[in-house]
């Protein structure tokens, strides 16, 4: 597989990336056994990569209010929207991981409304659709009905910021062709 | 006008914040006379603010092949196709200044087909619309159109990367109910 | 700037148009300072602009349960939805001036459900919307909810017409190109 | 049949009318040996009935490079397309005769792109589909497919003025319930 | 008339279909005076043939919670969402006959919202058309909303059946160019 | 797992069952190892499991200009634009096994353009997509681009007549609320 295989852009080799590109790559190989395209494929522009990167931890990597299992959800159903290939995929894989669920995933993506995930779930995807898709009408009544469902505030903007950080992330997805890992399909199955 | 009226979540006291994030808020009032809410919202969040912050900065102040006034047009068009009132606006002001003139801002903001602007620069916002509204039809046809116009790679990466980075910016804004100062409003015309 | 700039098609010169056409522009300029560009635009054809302004006056320049600033709100946002720029930007300077307001025209164009408006300006526009892209699932309970907001009959007409004739208007302006006059980005700024 | 189920606003009784409106609904019902709902629905509103009916008669009552049965065309697909059973069903009346032809209006209001019209024929209503659906995205493009398919710029003005008119149109008579007369289901059959 | 003008696709002589398809066809010439297109065109295919006609055939001919007439304006109402020339001409005939109603047809097929029809059978529709339209997002509540009309489980699965059978019958109609008969026009007027 | 998991219907036991109906279902169970819920959802109505099983059968194990494969990947392209869990899953599976590909599936759910397809494939789904989402303009000129790309008439009679009866799966499984079996998720990866 050669570099243009996976962008439309030019992806840089590793020994030409800034130190700390390179070494947040390594380390995400380490840990994984495999380089996720996205990393190569954003180290393409490093400022772009760096905040991105800091972007995506801040929002995905901490507890609170949504287990990472629900972050992954949103991830998956807003991505399904977007028809986003290497965000549904890639983190499709990291949701049946995280959940401990081989068919969450594939579920969520066809239709996150006939998924087996629980009412508050549900309610949590309703509004993160919402989000990805119709965010000029997000208005006090939404706010209300999540208020009621049980979500605090700092997860409301949980919930708004994933669903809008990953409207960024399909969109830089699609725009390069960005393909998945072959490894992300069999992945927590 | 109280915290309240600018966010629906709350905001902190300049003096709350973390100094990185209150030196940048006070330069920017330094520079302006004033602090654009969207500073004081976002600094909810300081991670992401600093996250947020150092995107936008490496993609809009920036030379290349797009001048900054021709990024704020791709965020002015795009944005209100997300309906996003904070960033037309704003961002309407700051393309007026930059391109000094006072009638472009509003003319892409309801309808950029019918701007005052060169072919190349509707060519470019045609694509920053697709990806803005269709990413995922976003084939190898549209690279060669846009070569076609003279557009390198780095430009459509800067074009597709604006309208992704604004569709993160625009559906925060809405969510969080994100209003624009009153000064925006007159700037530059 | 010669008449090709703001139609697509031919515009007469004052002294070739009928009598009542050019008594009824002299008169528009005389109380503006200036000739709004819809005027000469129509007078390429002067029944169509005759039964056209009669059809304007008699919705907009009257008194009744909306106050005129009111009837503006309509069509700034019903033609903000259907992106037709002369409509936006000239009828949004006669909302500033007849609304006392800078900041309102702007709101509403960008997205009226954000703006400074009251509940019930803004139940007036929901309905202005739904006549204006879904008018043919308006139904009995349509008029039920107007009417609860403390709508009248004749009220309810009022909004349906003055979104239906912008229907019209918008749809004219868009296929002539109609171009918005300079004038109008500054008024009541 | 009581006046309430025409509209669903009060229908003033022929003696209630003033005298310019009453001898209009008479001069029709003369001609047509009833009187359509639109005249009585209207006439709710004096000076809106004038506005509208003077525009409707200076496009649909003359000649030029349309036919007044393609002028029909024109209203039933618009009018179609906008779900507008008064229209529909009494113009593809008027189309029927006019055209004479009991086929072509039932064959243009569930899908003009297969009715039984010329390839002209089909262009224009292409181009008023556009104007009924789609006015933003009008450009110098379609005015230039138009003069290839041989219309003027009278003809493509006459199109997309009948279009914008039954934007109008479809919109009052969706809003006021108007109902087609029984007569008109099959006339011309 | 010729084969080639009621499909895109060749159409078989009587003489040389299977027999049963031949049977079946004569049988229904007998019935109605003529040979409907629909059994001409799908012969094409005699496998597929039978097996629409028998789908059809348990779907379309029964008694039970709804009567024929209602089915056959789920077929209308659906088949014009779907704009399907051949099925709301030929079907909107066969609902006049059965319901022994000539307005009823039109009326559905332009706005179901607008005919003549009582409740029961206006949310009948309502729910024919979720299925035909957006059949991803019925859920638990639509089955609630439906029982609470009266509607049994046999009627809502005959409801869904026969929106779904027609979404495949409005595609191959409107894939074929599928022509209706000129004697549908008239019928049950 | 009880019969109600599977369908929002009641689910006949096998000994319940018609003779031919059981038979099938025993003979698909043996040759898979399980018993694909649709047979069981379906067998609600032994008459439409029958039509629905013959034409599924005529369509999809037929040899011809399209392989097996290829027919499995216009189901699973339409029925993910259809959001139908069942069919996305389960015919997934097939496609793999069918293609000896354990990524193309998931590739094409999400977003067909970008999967590891053949320009004949990539147009077959185009033309499927249009079937399956925009029928009414299906035109002639479609046709001659499926000709230029090599297609039969037959060829292009099966991708309609595919996605054609996949609208009707698709909508069946959505209101019945099918279960796709868990076998399914893991088969030919």
């Amino acid at each position: 597989m050669t570099a243009s295989v996976i962008s439309r852009f030019s992806v840089p080799r590793l020994e030409e990336m800034p130190d700390d590109v390179r070494a947040r790559i390594l380390k995400v190989q380490e840990k994984s056994g495999f380089i996720p395209n996205v990393f190569l494929v954003l180290a393409h522009r490093p400022e772009e990569f760096r905040a991105f990167m800091a972007y995506h931890d801040t929002l995905m990597d901490k507890s609170g209010g949504l287990s990472k299992a629900e972050r992954e959800m949103i991830v998956v159903a807003t991505s399904a929207a977007n028809q986003c290939q290497y965000c549904v995929i890639a983190h499709g894989a990291i949701l049946r991981v995280r959940a401990k669920n081989p068919l969450v995933a594939d579920q969520i993506a066809v239709n996150y409304r006939k998924a087996d995930i629980t009412p508050r779930q549900k309610a949590m995807l309703d509004f993160a659709m919402k989000v990805a898709l119709h965010s000029p009408t997000v208005g006090d009544d939404d706010f209300a009905d999540m208020r009621r469902q049980g979500f605090t505030d700092e997860d409301i903007w949980d919930i708004a910021a994933i669903a809008a950080f990953f409207a960024l992330s399909n969109r830089m997805a699609n725009v390069t062709g960005m393909r998945p890992n072959d490894e992300f399909y069999k992945l927590g199955r």
